[in-house]
């Protein structure tokens, strides 16, 4: 299919959160004590939330950065290109990239919401997630309806206002949840615990996919402090496979039937191999571990329940049978370091040459309008949908790479590969000032 | 091909030391304070070193036992196939499983002999190691010229030390070593330290490989106690891409360029997605991380200097010319529980079905005989390596599973999944009682 003519919807972008996303949502007397934005001496902006700082991750926002001025270093709002945080900007760059729909993972919070989890009063913690989650339904998604995908922020530490909260803003059209590829990490019951179970019946209930996002246990996994940076940002999304395996193994997909994952950036390309070797570990294990999969094999228990993603996986997309055509999607990764944007329709169409259409549009668009139920083309009509057609909406977006906006480089200079600890200490670098 | 032309070489089998290692190759006054093998009133063999008791576990040495009765109890010599131990029997064992040759990673020293290398007696460490690896080479490999690929374990602690070990070994015609996939947690600097320079040096002058087996930094990973055991078992090949980063973004590949290096018991399906994810960062990052292959893609780069090897992987076959059909080579795992023992050649023959046979032959022993540098049809003519030829030498080898043997189930009767808790817990029974 030519990059023209493809229908891209991604199930993996970012918002940064801009600084009145708990304007319109809490009751007066929760303003004060609100997550709000600071600007620093030393030029970022930081989220303040009852006493501690959160920063914006320079790699996490670099789109229409060059990259040779990517870095870790904290930044601020100006440093970012506007679609970042601004969803009326966002939308340009949606189309100037052709892309239709977007479901967009949230930044200050952590991709699981495990700020508000760390929070000691829980009655605060509630309030400021139900606002943000109504601020990203209402005002982000709800500005531009059909154009993005609803995912909500989940309560972790109660399982049952975790159920409430699925059903609430599944009330509110939203079906789709993140939560952590590693609970146990952030202090709580593993996946194995029926504790969640209220949590998986609302989903299984509400037709919600439950997004597990790589990183959203306990962080970045670093191999030693020496190590250049390139071996996580190589392995991170391929580390999916923990939860993956933590998931396939586990009661959950046995006893909640209609029940559905998404591995969120967890790349396809070594998925073919994952549900190989587990058909053979249950062939070869399954009479003394007493695994029970009632017949079936369990890369087929998996095609019904979890879904994938991709963002540029040429060897994943050859091998799309052996992962299950039906559960492939697509992701754009805006505004993170990954991201193939502005030139999406070109790499995807390189990807995919070669593969019959009707395949293409179930990998670009049918499956993640399907399983996340939404009727783009209620909004919209399908021949204004294209690549091409979107493109020609996005008048005046300048594509240009903005340099000198930010990126404080990790080595000074031509210099030497950029380690574990450089990046950690650029990172840290935001605690050593406090806000104006 | 047909399974019975098959002329198999195993990369990646273990051998389970018998009593007598420490007999030929230690000066007498050292022969008291060599490890030995005690009997134990709870039926299990251990060996007993330095005030220290180390278990054969029930996994580790299945082979011929049905795998209702797998655990991971502790076994004695009694309740293994004879096989695991006895070189004669192994190479009955071999031959009635079409095998030609075999390099046979150590069991109760560790996988990279982690054993010495806690020892605070250094000295004593040394020669213990040594008397091991000539154990290894003259008595093990060297009951059967032509059949055994050498493999030394390393004196990690010195690499002095190391390097010399290396080249006096390389002197007896060994030209494998095994390595940590994660120095730093046992202590050492990681391989992104100058400190291994002298040990990539002697290995890359003595065209040694340096075999990094899975599991050989702090052991299995676990993500909770009531996971299911089946999640470890699944996902530990796949770990090893962890190793696999740490080394391409190394600068050990870019300054050794003779070195090499295999990847024991990986597997290859997620190669082909590592490989080219490896290229898609560097593409992406390399101008503000510093790396730099001197015009090659990290891709090209791996495949100078990395091995892989597969046990039964239709997926890696299917996709043998991304990973590159020059680095594959073949393994057994005899006796652990993953092992296709004695129906290797079948097993195979289903996954290289319609692989033309020059492709057949590089990846079943020509790229294990060349570069392990063994010249097994030296010993041996061609004709006489097949499955078949091997086979028919196999007069009287019992294959039949023996009940009984051992495998205490980890969940008594038809039961519950079994837990990384219950196999803690049978692992831990041993350290509860004393030798006899």
């Amino acid at each position: 299919m030519r990059a023209d003519d493809l229908i891209l919807v991604s199930v993996d972008d970012h918002v940064v959160e801009p600084p009145d996303v708990f304007a319109q949502h809490l009751a007066p007397e929760w303003q004060s004590r609100a997550p709000r934005v600071a600007h620093k001496a030393d030029g970022s902006d930081v989220w303040l939330f009852n006493g501690e700082q959160i920063v914006n991750v320079g790699l996490n926002a670099v789109v229409g950065r060059p990259p040779e001025e990517y870095g870790m270093e904290p930044t601020s709002f100006a440093q970012m290109r506007r679609g970042c945080w601004d969803v009326h900007e966002r939308i340009r760059d949606m189309n100037a990239n052709g892309v239709l729909a977007s479901m967009c993972f949230p930044s200050f919070p952590g991709l699981c919401g495990a700020l508000f989890l760390r929070q000691a009063d829980k009655e605060l913690a509630r309030v400021m997630l139900q606002a943000y989650n109504d601020w990203h339904v209402d005002e982000w998604c709800g500005a531009y309806p059909g154009r993005f995908i609803p995912l909500a922020l989940p309560p972790l530490w109660d399982p049952k206002l975790l159920a409430d909260e699925v059903r609430r803003l599944a009330r509110k059209g939203c079906h789709a949840i993140s939560f952590s590829e590693a609970p146990q990490e952030l202090g709580l019951p593993s996946l194995h615990d029926p504790h969640w179970d209220p949590f998986w019946t609302a989903c299984s209930d509400e037709g919600t996919v439950i997004c597990v996002h790589i990183g959203s246990g306990s962080g970045m996994k670093f191999t030693s402090m020496e190590a250049p940076v390139d071996v996580m940002i190589t392995v991170t999304p391929i580390y999916s496979v923990t939860f993956a395996a933590d998931l396939l193994w586990s009661r959950v997909l046995k006893q909640f039937p209609r029940i559905r994952f998404a591995l969120s950036e967890g790349g396809i390309g070594w998925i073919p191999y994952f549900l190989e070797r587990a058909d053979y570990v249950h062939r070869h294990h399954h009479t003394w571990t007493h695994q029970d999969f009632a017949g079936k094999l369990p890369s087929e228990v998996w095609r019904e329940h979890v879904v994938t993603c991709f963002i540029d996986d040429a060897v994943g997309l050859r091998n799309r049978h052996a992962l299950g055509l039906e559960t492939i999607t697509w992701e754009c990764d805006y505004p993170h370091s990954d991201t193939t944007w502005p030139n999406s329709p070109e790499a995807l169409a390189r990807s995919v040459a070669g593969i019959a259409d009707g395949e293409v549009n179930a990998i670009t668009h049918e499956n993640a309008l399907r399983i996340f139920r939404l009727d783009a083309f209620r909004h919209r009509p399908r021949e204004k949908c294209t690549a091409a057609a979107l493109r020609a909406e996005a008048v005046g977006v300048d594509l240009a790479p903005k340099s000198q906006l930010g990126g404080k480089p990790p080595v000074a200079g031509e210099g030497r590969p950029v380690t574990t600890q450089d990046i950690l200490s650029q990172l840290a670098s935001v605690y050593a000032t406090v806000p104006e």
